[in-house]
């Protein structure tokens, strides 16, 4: 473990996420709010600790890091980010302590989107922009932003790269990691500028656009409006948010080629997109099929426009809501918390399992359960037409086991602080997949702000193991990760 | 496909399970009790359709059977014993209908001990021993039952024995399978013995020992009484009944060696013993600490006293009852739902996915773990001080796969079918983990009596499907076994 490599990345995120807190601080100074104050003095707070840690880190070293120097670079840098993103909530008054500060922060860089605000629209613009601007830059990741437009990380950056991007099965767009980042942030913004555009022709302030754009195309589910989505109560609104937050749940990679290589077919032929596309309107078809049945809605276009905006929304992990799912008949709030766990595709903004890993885990029971029959058969398992190792197949169900172990974990402790059964469970499923709402006191008409601290602290963490699967804020806890 | 060969295997089995209607028969007669009569036809019926089988199978093959021609034979097996076992309950009227029967019977051959019947003690003796001998002639399994009574199913009866007791690494006791399967059964015998004395000395009648110990003894949980093993409200019932559930929940090989063997340290020498333990003793540790922080009951005593019981009865999947735990915190009733889930020992007549496997899947993702850390260091998984092989680790981590994916199917159907969220989730559990007794509307206090027809069909197959280990029961539905 070389500490001084560690340190000098954390000074370079640190000083990026402390510089974008300009943006927030124009809309402040703007609305002559006397949030401008506090949002500047985080900001001073911020890249004073980077230059701290860029001092302590000396020159960049020219070596390739090692795994786990990563995996501890990555995790590190998300809680210190989330850290310093929660000044501008606590300095402000916004929240009344720091454990809401940083849960709100937490929740706004892993996209989760789960709120401690009661009384949203009581924040000013500044505070606002800010909250949802977390959601933007944890999106598509921070290290991998840092990539982007810190060319000379690529040394090392391989690694850093693959410990916040660690996709079962890699895509590699390029041979250099900063193009690729540079890539996959062209795509990212090039969908924000064009929803941004599309919300706005439909009504929406710049503000309200921009904001509910972040929380789309990052898969996160924070909005300035107290009753989410819901609240404008528009076709068109929901339609387009809809179809971009399906757009972000799928593999970035592909809109890559689609857009830039005209790869027309590039989504089809994905095996992992088809069954992403499939668990969507299978769940669409059976909830909605629910829901008309014990007539909660009046019409089918009316089933189908909640219906659809809110499978959408859980699965690919956003959490924007539209209609309080709590009284949908107990099929659709299962469904939806199962939808939860398997989450986005890998390389999307969305959280949870990922589809592809879901995915591997059918096809290798699948063909355990050919080889019963025919045991002295051979079976290999195929993914987008080509073989997938066992020891792929074998990480990938340990990660499945990890996860289950992490969720246990998570709601027995929930459950001894006292939180009753289903919104342990739904608390957990909801932070841990960096869904936002989950059901019971944490369900889609409530927020968190209700929750003890060591509750909140036990989420905020769970979103972190969340967002980065697991691995990066694991090794954080295992002394191994610490010996030189 | 060999019909033949399957139908001569249910021929037996039919008849075997037929004959044990004698003994209810016996007490039918001796109480004077109306209920000779139905349980006789019973055993009429069944001899006679066992009869036709065996006639249609023609003489036994000397073949080695094939895999899936075992699966199918333990899977029919099953199906067929608890029809023809459901038969006393249904012509005696002890229940309204023929699903009410089949759950019954179902529930007792797989020693679940869920029980449809909402007043028990208003059953004469004759269908209550009945319904208790189900557990005991499923406890050590209906085909291991047969290999052990008739030697001459020898010839391929390794691969019967195979697809009754999967277990992921098995145990052989003796080359021949017939001798394994009496010496099994030899143990378990001694057990029922021991117990039955220890019972009847403290002051149980000869019935209610008996029944108690097949209850006890199968990993069952039917009583004879409406309150359970509640209802004596006696420490000394309450002591013997928990230490033979966890003697019940551990591997019989052990026993076998400890009783036969004089291996005096047998139990401790095996990983998978040390491991139940401590799942035993942490479990009631956490447990007693939550209720007596909440002043569920007066004293430490009291408190020890039933949540030992009741550990034990979850985590062996017994089910008996003596503390309705639904009052208990959401953390006791959300570690007893975990219990469920893990459940015995292999090798043991309790159900649930088996400690075994649940320790192999926390080794393989403490051994992904380490090498996240150290990506080039060799790690091979160890049990017992020998090496697991990567294909046993793979088809360890298809059956977990596997057993969620028959739990998530089977919640969904129910909660398709109206019941709430709680009781969707617990009826799953506790049916696919063989317990009984889950929570809400199937709490320890409440039975299945109230669910709709369909419900109990789809939970008896959850039962029969957590009993045989998933295995069986998908052969029957996978059109590949059913292929010459």
């Amino acid at each position: 473990m070389r500490f001084k490599i560690i340190t000098n990345i954390l000074g370079l995120i640190v000083e990026v996420v402390s510089l974008f807190m300009l943006l927030p601080l124009g809309w402040a100074v703007l609305d002559k709010s006397p949030d401008a104050r506090p949002i500047f003095v985080s900001m001073i707070i911020g890249m004073a600790l980077g230059a701290i840690l860029l001092l302590i880190g000396g020159r960049l070293s020219r070596e390739e890091m090692r795994p786990k120097e990563a995996l501890v670079a990555v995790g590190l840098s998300w809680i210190l980010a989330s850290a310093i993103g929660s000044l501008p909530f606590w300095l402000s008054g916004a929240v009344p302590t720091f454990a809401d500060a940083f849960f709100e922060s937490v929740s706004g860089f892993t996209t989760t989107g789960a709120t401690v605000l009661a009384n949203i629209e009581a924040n000013s613009r500044g505070i606002l922009f800010w909250r949802s601007l977390t959601h933007w830059l944890g999106g598509m990741g921070i290290i991998v932003l840092g990539l982007a437009i810190l060319p000379f990380l690529g040394v090392g950056g391989r690694q850093l790269f693959r410990a916040e991007v660690p996709g079962p099965v890699p895509e590699k767009l390029t041979p250099r990691i900063h193009q690729t980042a540079l890539l996959l942030w062209g795509v990212y913004v090039f969908l924000t500028v064009l929803e941004t555009l599309l919300l706005y022709l439909g009504g929406l302030s710049f503000f309200e656009a921009l904001t509910h754009t972040f929380g789309t195309v990052a898969t996160g589910g924070f909005s300035p409006l107290n009753g989410s989505v819901g609240q404008y109560n528009s076709v068109y609104v929901d339609v387009v948010i809809t179809i971009f937050m399906f757009i972000a749940g799928a593999n970035f990679a592909l809109h890559y080629k689609l857009l830039m290589k005209k790869d027309l077919t590039a989504w089809w032929r994905d095996e992992e997109f088809r069954f992403y596309l499939y668990i969507v309107l299978g769940s669409i078809a059976t909830i909605s099929f629910v829901l008309l049945k014990n007539q909660i809605y009046s019409s089918l276009a009316q089933t189908a426009r909640y219906v659809s905006f809110q499978v959408v929304s859980v699965l690919t992990t956003t959490g924007f809501v539209t209609a309080d799912f709590e009284q949908w008949p107990a099929y659709a709030q299962l469904l939806l918390l199962i939808l939860m766990l398997i989450g986005g595709c890998a390389g999307s903004t969305g959280g949870g399992m990922k589809v592809v890993r879901v995915m591997v885990l059918l096809k290798h029971a699948g063909i355990e359960l050919k080889k019963l029959i025919h045991p002295r058969a051979h079976y290999s398992m195929k993914l987008n037409k080509k073989v997938v190792e066992k020891d792929v197949i074998l990480s990938i169900t340990a990660f499945f086991s990890l996860y289950m172990i992490v969720f246990v974990v998570a709601f027995l402790l929930l459950s001894l602080m006292g939180l009753d059964l289903i919104s342990s469970i739904a608390a957990v499923t909801a932070t841990l997949g960096n869904v936002g709402p989950g059901l019971g006191v944490v369900g889609p008409m409530d927020n968190y702000s209700t929750l003890e601290a060591p509750i909140k602290w036990i989420l905020s963490f769970c979103m972190l193991f969340g967002r980065l699967e697991l691995y990066p804020m694991m090794a954080l806890f295992l002394p191994d990760s610490w010996r030189s």
